[in-house]
């Protein structure tokens, strides 16, 4: 009886570990996440593409609607900078639900932002994004590979 | 000298068993996915949206451009359903790049298809995914989260 009492402690001190250690690294790469979107914003409403580009992985890919893909860090820079140059600001994040795995995590979020024309007008868009991230050898989580595309309003 | 050789060897060795199990892993999550992708593609091609939806996992999410998500196998079917009825046919994808860790994988790629209208002219359109594939606990792969947008002509 106590062999089996000893049993039942040590199966449920091993869940419980293996649980609390599992939800304790999900919350250490929300955090990760979100340290590394509030950087991109920051930079982005100060627009500076280049702290933008930052939070990228060197290899990362950028894949934006109607646009074709800006692979590596330059690209990138150069594909928000022009996101600036044309207006787009106000740009604002909400991570819905995040996931990791080793060295590999999934971000999906929603996203809105302004587009301010050449004619004074500001038009409003709302879409949805995944965002792959990866962990560095340092333990640093970057952006892998970015998509989104537009919500029906 | 010889213990230096030793060392040298067995460290190589460590290497070469790391490298090729890494490798050998990444062919077999790319394998499911293809796998996977050609059970998409035959059952669309036939009209089976229920087939269509199998090869989601049960919580999985579509991520559509212009139209709200598509929350479990559901509403995926649903939505795959509504995409046949409107006349969405040809699809081809490309797998780019596969990269995976423990149970959770993605997968970079491009796809075509063809609108056919009510009016019989079809329109070709190409684009970009990024497909969040996840593991379960059998060891099956299957979609997770699925995103896309359109690219330039």
């Amino acid at each position: 009886m106590i062999r089996l009492r000893s049993f039942a402690l040590s199966a449920f001190c091993i869940m419980a570990i293996a649980t609390c250690g599992s939800a304790h690294a999900a919350d250490k790469v929300k955090s990760a996440i979100d340290a590394a979107n509030r950087i991109f914003l920051e930079a982005y409403a100060k627009g500076d593409a280049a702290t933008v580009a930052s939070v990228y992985a060197t290899d990362a890919v950028v894949m934006p609607p109607g646009a074709p893909p800006a692979k590596g860090r330059t690209a990138i820079q150069k594909f928000w900078q022009g996101a600036m140059d044309s207006g787009v600001g106000n740009i604002s994040l909400h991570t819905g639900q995040v996931g990791s795995s080793g060295t590999l995590a999934y971000e999906q979020g929603e996203f809105a932002l302004d587009v301010r024309g050449k004619d004074g007008t500001t038009k409003h868009l709302v879409g949805k994004y995944i965002v792959v991230w990866k962990r560095t050898r340092e333990g640093q989580w970057q952006l892998y590979r970015d998509i989104w595309n537009e919500s029906p309003k």
